[in-house]
């Protein structure tokens, strides 16, 4: 299931910018649009982007990674690039990460946006915003169609992402409109696989890195709480035929339909690595989402998408892949946790 | 109902920043502070502002009146001033206007609040955000209470306003929460009075104007849309309370909770000013709001407002307002008429 594998070395013409390229997705979507023979650079302010997810692709001829935050002015090396095509994954997505400067997240979305919308215009490349089920907040119909309008609260402690995301979807369209730019939205739902921080503090890697590491699981609420998981490989298929194609008139789902609950999810994890961790159950965060399932039937009929990985093999794989990073990591924290020790005897 | 004419010339120690302090409801915020005693510095692009609306505050000492975008850089007069109050009104508030340049609507709310946010961190000021009845969108419940999330399209015509003010008070909640500042949140709901544009293009205005004009009177779709119409010098009232208060966990409704529709409006203007127009339909915009009613409540409860202006006593004011506007402004129109023949005939 890794596709950075099997790179077909013939260029073709696309020149792609991937911003925040060095996150999960993004270096995910890297490694098909190099398989494609496209040219790419990836701008990522490293942030929460490790270069870590790209290191395969060092001596890659057709790569470049530049690090930059969006909301500055691109850089002299991006200006003068003639992209054709321009995909925004900039964000820190997960809420942990989002809310430690919310003030930076609502930036992203709304100034980088819009540096890269003048990017596209400037260029006349195409433009492809990843938005996120956030924008439907804690929905009150289930499944979410894309016509359904949210149920965002935008004072909350989630605004700054969910708002964000908003606001950047509007100035999206708005370029749209006035024919400054040929945008594509993809509304992107939870999305797994390896490549995630193991401190994403989202369900899936935080039960599997739980698991592995024998640690308690933490479950927020009672666990009746609903996901729809999509993985990697299936996601990043689907932002490549969104960008392909002519659907230029409104946002797209991109996720997986298949539900389930998160205490589903934990047991399934604890069967799979064969864990003794306790579950230990916490207060639900404020505006958690109780339910959150994709109605993907526009992306079905207009993209001819839909996810092929079955959970059960997407949950193998990235468990495979954290526990291999789990063993990496060890002989490091062994080291780091000695010279803790020697400086605590010191003391 | 005028109230520049009787300033209370005593100073007191409040020095406020008032931003779109040019605009129709600035204005008279500007008069209220003015008589109240305080220091005042308006901040405005006069993209959609008139400086004719404080003309009558040339002399006035404790007044001053600076052309800058909020967007912008703010002008070193501004960063050096002591402010102690800062409330930010700046930006076009009627369809036609916000949705000319959609993505400098979007900014103003965004980056300028940012930047205003980032001065009253700096000086330690009250700030007060003028939110919106457009949170809402085309609501589903009705009258619309603080808690609701509202019915916005985030992806349509409209957006750039109603999501930029929503992502306006999420940075300004933001900022609350991270204790940088100490905040003030209104949500204003359809206001009136004398110094709105007569080409605002809104309600009130348009069906005043063209009813003394003797021109026809549009009405978009059926005319059983409704409405709740606010005074301005109740709106402003509240705004003062709002900033005085310490009601500082979340927004306050502004706005008149009698609810009429367009055609009840009309017909009263008709009767009013005893005009012999014609009433046009025309189609209902995109996302034109079918109902709209604040729920005063919180204000009655926390602020002890309400409003007190009845509106047949309003809609008179107002319409005696346009009445002298458009006499001052015929001579003018007569010779820009009488030139532009002049040209045709040397053609």
């Amino acid at each position: 299931m890794e596709q950075g594998s099997s790179l077909v070395k013939i260029a073709n013409k696309k020149t792609a910018l991937v911003t925040g390229g060095a996150g999960f997705i993004g270096s995910h979507l890297i490694d098909s649009l190099l398989a494609e023979g496209a040219t790419v650079v990836c701008l990522d302010s490293l942030l929460t982007g490790r270069e870590k997810n790209l290191r395969h692709l060092q001596r890659e001829a057709r790569f470049d990674l530049i690090q930059a935050d969006i909301i500055d002015a691109l850089p002299r090396t991006v200006a003068r690039t003639a992209f054709t095509h321009v995909y925004n994954l900039a964000c820190a997505a997960s809420p942990p990460h989002y809310q430690a400067d919310p003030e930076h997240t609502m930036l992203t979305n709304v100034v980088g946006t819009r540096n890269l919308l003048r990017l596209a215009e400037e260029k006349k490349a195409r433009f492809l915003l990843t938005s996120t089920s956030e924008v439907y907040g804690d929905p009150e119909v289930h499944p979410q169609p894309e016509s359904y309008r949210g149920w965002v609260s935008c004072t909350g402690p989630r605004a700054c992402y969910d708002e964000g995301k908003r606001a950047a979807e509007t100035l999206t369209f708005d370029y749209q409109r006035m024919r400054r730019a040929d945008v594509r939205v993809a509304r992107i739902f939870n999305t797994y696989g390896p490549r995630m921080r193991p401190d994403d503090g989202r369900v899936v890697s935080n039960v599997i890195c739980q698991a592995l590491a024998g640690d308690d699981i933490t479950v927020y609420g009672d666990g009746s709480q609903t996901r729809s998981f999509c993985y990697v490989s299936d996601l990043v298929a689907g932002l490549m035929r969104l960008m392909d194609s002519d659907v230029t008139d409104g946002p797209v789902n991109l996720g997986n339909p298949v539900e389930l609950t998160v205490s589903d999810l934990v047991e399934r994890v604890v069967r799979m690595t064969g864990s003794t961790s306790r579950i230990v159950n916490r207060p639900l965060p404020v505006d958690d989402p109780r339910r959150r399932k994709p109605n993907i039937e526009r992306a079905k009929a207009l993209l001819g998408w839909e996810p092929r990985v079955a959970l059960q093999q997407g949950l193998e794989a990235t468990a495979a892949w954290f526990a291999e990073e789990q063993a990496e990591a060890r002989p490091a924290e062994r080291e780091a946790r000695e010279e803790l020790m020697v400086e605590v005897a010191a003391e």
